[in-house]
């Protein structure tokens, strides 16, 4: 029963398959290779326009990368509160930008607030050396707590944005989860609806590790080359990064895995809601599901073996926590099997009834 | 006929094998899985002490890293001035050290001299805050030029640093292949040469891509894990690395690999040095061959679809080459059959007396 | 009827004859002068104990070189969500600490609450790599909106911040200010309450361009000499610094200058709370007056030439202006007369009646 | 008998006396008042161009600024390997770009070699991202041994930079002195022989601490505000330095200290020319002498009172000191009176002599 994180999971067959087919012969280095270019190419024909693309290792290096591509050292980025680039990269957005700030930015369900986003950039005034000045916008989608931005919502928070004269970044460490979420067209949920620089996610969805980042304009991404060599991010054999992506988007392999996840968090979301005293103070939109558990429920599982974390609870979210109660992530991915749900659901409501009949 | 690279063979069948077995189930993210932990035990194993080793996926993370850990902002590193870190990696030093200063040295054959190093550490005055202040030593070993330092080298340079309060670094990109060259124990090219971090390479020698940043004195790597997840460099499915590095280190199989690849080039080199007109002026010790080859040998070669790299002339090496004089280098691997070695030969040596016929 | 700024003031008379009877003759450069010993002496006098000193010309340089001091890049400083370093210096806390991130905190009238300082505190996991590191307290004294710690406030946030192994800067650009309306002495005010590092201000306070930055603990400066010098603020002809504090510091000269600033902003916040329609949300404490005015009020008052900024009413204060009420800032200096508040109270006055009036 | 540095000198009367009427009234800070409005005014007139100019208070902050502006973190600075910039700033220009490199560039006399420039800019492959980018170029005049670029010199080296895409950048810390040892224009010797970035000094030549950093291409200062304001230079009562620039221009104040500082070192270098056993490597062209003194010359100006440095001798200068031989700097400055040079000559000659005798 491991729903620990999208990280725990391996490489999809298809992948790990396309890595093998890259090493058979001798291949040029630093991603001038025919897998490189193949996975280049499909990218486009995914995301129906022409665009530049960086392969890199991590997320944490694509969201840092793109922020360091938009923001200059006196500049600031909008974010959400708990936003991974805020709180989970120990700061790497500020190393790749030499030091500008992350504001955080309040808002319900790891959204951003529109009217929160408009107060936050009214108090920076443009011009006043005093102050860092606004660069760029950062948004996650799927957001930090398993929920989807709408096609609207994006296009609005990116409005605002570009007429404060920011670039909009998305970190989409989990986007092939939320375009299954909203089924609509990767062009939809990025550049049509006003993203300039994309980290497509591939690591968290079954890749090995990689991560595309996309510039739509690429203006933008003039000295990315330098700055990825720089931090490290230049792999000399990139061919295998290349291998991972193009295997990926061919045939929607990416979609089907994303699906897969999507499929199994619904599947256990539902039967989480039907056991007394479970909460879910999220809607789970993608592969990830927000659970307050009674305490019991909680102690339970983790006998049982289920592997999952504790999260801790967002302070501005409405109410606290009641005593007694655990707030906890749980993560399904493409590897996720039928069997263990239904385990750890049964697990779940057996304990919480036990409780309810002390 | 490829010698362009280390980089541009593949992966070796046991370490990609590894990989695979490493793909099977669920594992713990981040470095913290079986895999890596074998990897850790072997190195401790294979240096014969107690080591602190990250596994990164570029030696320009792995050498920018450990100056980072070594250098403060205001330090400056000694290294040869061709260095690696001095030249190829796009400033990263300077990244990861938030400024700090790389002072070139000069040396014959990519090998800093001993009374080169003593005279530049002379010119800087502790504690004079007008000068940047000396904290790191860096040699290169193998060095740039495909030479080797013997273990009497290493432990005067690094007496001369330690003297002065520096820490040394070995960037041990090509470490294998000098360790075949020089016949002698992983400890005693490092530790008890006087080396304190070693960038200790694997992507060269036939990894996907691993390098292992090993720290000999685990206190000066109290920070690292910050360093390293801060730069983007630390893996969610850590345990590919993990399974790298372990399936290089059993039974020897780095070894193995860098006896071929130095073996090819010994038979290379051999073969070039009997063709008129070709110079050699380094000797080649470890896998990387650097000549001098007359204009119309050059000519054929790349006629033939041999692959290699021309090379700028290092300035400070006495004579400057004669006209119509191509300065190359050329690399093996463990992928380097012996019938490339035998074809590039063949077209050299008639190409070379055709030449001598005119 | 200037209340812009204490920027908007000169220099004292003692302090300017100060700088005067240093010209005259040759002096040894960088702060090895006469006037500067003299200087670090008498501050040893009025903190009563050991202490190492820094003098430089801006009270940015002087908390950027402190929190540099304190803060690896991997660290977290916190500061009240208002704070100076927070908003108002372009970001150069990152840019001496190389890219630090500064958290701000809640906290009515400018004070960060002990409650949220902890519960901040708290979502700092330790030795997580994922996060930074909380590193550094910074307390401003007085604070952004003219209000002031009391002695056991500060201690009790000390506490906390030691307890969880964070040193406490203290942002003293207002620190005469402070200490005259507290009516303590300096060391109470300062490491006896658990500051270890404070950045002293004159210039707000009677000085041509000077500030100390005081660490009672030597150890934690160890490289502040370089990393002064580093980043421009080591001033060649260091005497003129060191004649300004010394000056500053005789014969309790400091606190003279605060005794007539925060006077006249008593006299006129006396003033100011009769009129009506004007309200005055922060208790004036130091030399600072927050007051919301009348639309009326205010258009009067700038049409009679007084001088004094808008300023942004801070979000998470309570009430929201009324429509029509203008949030100002005034400001009060050694040189502030005594004609210039009756003036500024009388138009005030007259205004607010004729609006009532209407 | 003080030659140790133009920074042991005060500062001019003319220059106090401004500051003094500076200092009647209130006045808006940050430079916003009408002496930095006149200065800059001043600094038009006397450069008979537009241009843009910010003033700060050290060499090492106007340089590191300048760089900051020029070069982004993976580019190069070309300078003389000598250069202030590369050995005595502490690392200023690279925490100010964050983290660019400095190439330095042999040259006799602290003059950069025009060949050697060409030389290195070759290396530096474009587009290559495992190099950094040539970004600048810069000079120091007058130089570091106190010797003068000629117009052509500085305009064939600006050609070289221009046409390989760098900007050109001045360190004029003792622009003044070489200005009056060529008997040319402020113009001439800057943007008309392609100076993009002038450093312009005054601390040096009887200011209290003021730079003028000057932009002669205002777009190229379209982030200083920032970058000034970050690293602490933005000083609040910037009208002191205002009326220091101001004051130092008005009348060719400025000129009449150079001259008077250049004046005495000729005095002092025809002196020293005398003197048996005494040698001048370097050609005096500006306020600083570089001597090679017997050691008994030295031991008695010392035991007379001397004030001077001992330099290190430049490595790559042609021969070696002669045993028993000292390499001295003696700078002399605008409050250098001719009684000092008479004694300093007398104490010199004297002990020069008694050493032949003996």
């Amino acid at each position: 029963m491991n729903f620990a994180s999208d990280n725990t999971a391996g490489v999809s067959k298809a992948i790990f398959d396309a890595i093998l087919s890259a090493n058979e012969a001798f291949s040029s280095p630093y991603g001038t290779d025919p897998w490189t270019a193949r996975a280049l190419s499909l990218l486009r024909e995914v995301f129906e326009t022409d665009l530049v693309c960086f392969l890199v290792t991590t997320g944490t290096a694509a969201n840092a990368l793109a922020l360091g591509a938009l923001t200059p050292p006196w500049g600031a980025v909008f974010c959400h509160a708990q936003a991974h680039v805020m709180e989970d990269e120990c700061g790497a957005p500020e190393m790749f930008t030499s030091g500008a700030k992350l504001v955080g930015i309040a808002g319900e369900g790891g959204k951003i607030a529109l009217a929160s986003l408009a107060a936050a950039l009214a108090t920076f005034e443009r011009g006043n050396v005093h102050h860092v000045q606004p660069a760029a916008l950062s948004l996650s989608q799927a957001t930090e707590y398993g929920t989807v931005y709408s096609l609207d919502e994006i296009a609005e928070l990116s409005e605002i944005a570009h007429a404060a004269g920011l670039a909009v970044h998305m970190d989409g460490a989990r986007f092939p989860n939320a375009l299954v979420a909203l089924g609509c067209t990767p062009a939809e949920m990025s550049w049509k609806a006003g993203i300039d620089v994309l980290c497509f996610g591939a690591t968290k969805n079954g890749a090995l590790a990689c991560e595309a980042l996309i510039f739509f304009d690429p203006a933008k991404a003039a000295n990315l080359p330098y700055q990825r060599k720089r931090s490290g991010h230049t792999l000399s054999k990139g061919r295998f990064l290349g291998a991972q992506m193009a295997a990926y988007l061919e045939n929607g392999h990416w979609l089907t895995l994303a699906k897969t996840a999507n499929a199994q968090a619904k599947l256990l979301a539902e039967g989480l809601a039907k056991i007394p005293g479970v909460r879910l103070p999220f809607l789970p939109q993608a592969n990830e599901i927000f659970a307050i558990l009674p305490e019991r429920v909680d102690v339970a599982l983790k006998k049982a073996g289920a592997n999952y974390y504790d999260w801790p609870w967002p302070r501005e979210e409405g109410t606290a926590l009641a005593a007694g109660e655990k707030f906890v992530r749980l993560v399904t991915t493409f590897m996720t099997a039928d069997i263990e749900i239904e385990q750890f659901l049964a697990v779940a409501g057996r304990s919480a009834r036990s409780d309810a009949n002390d």
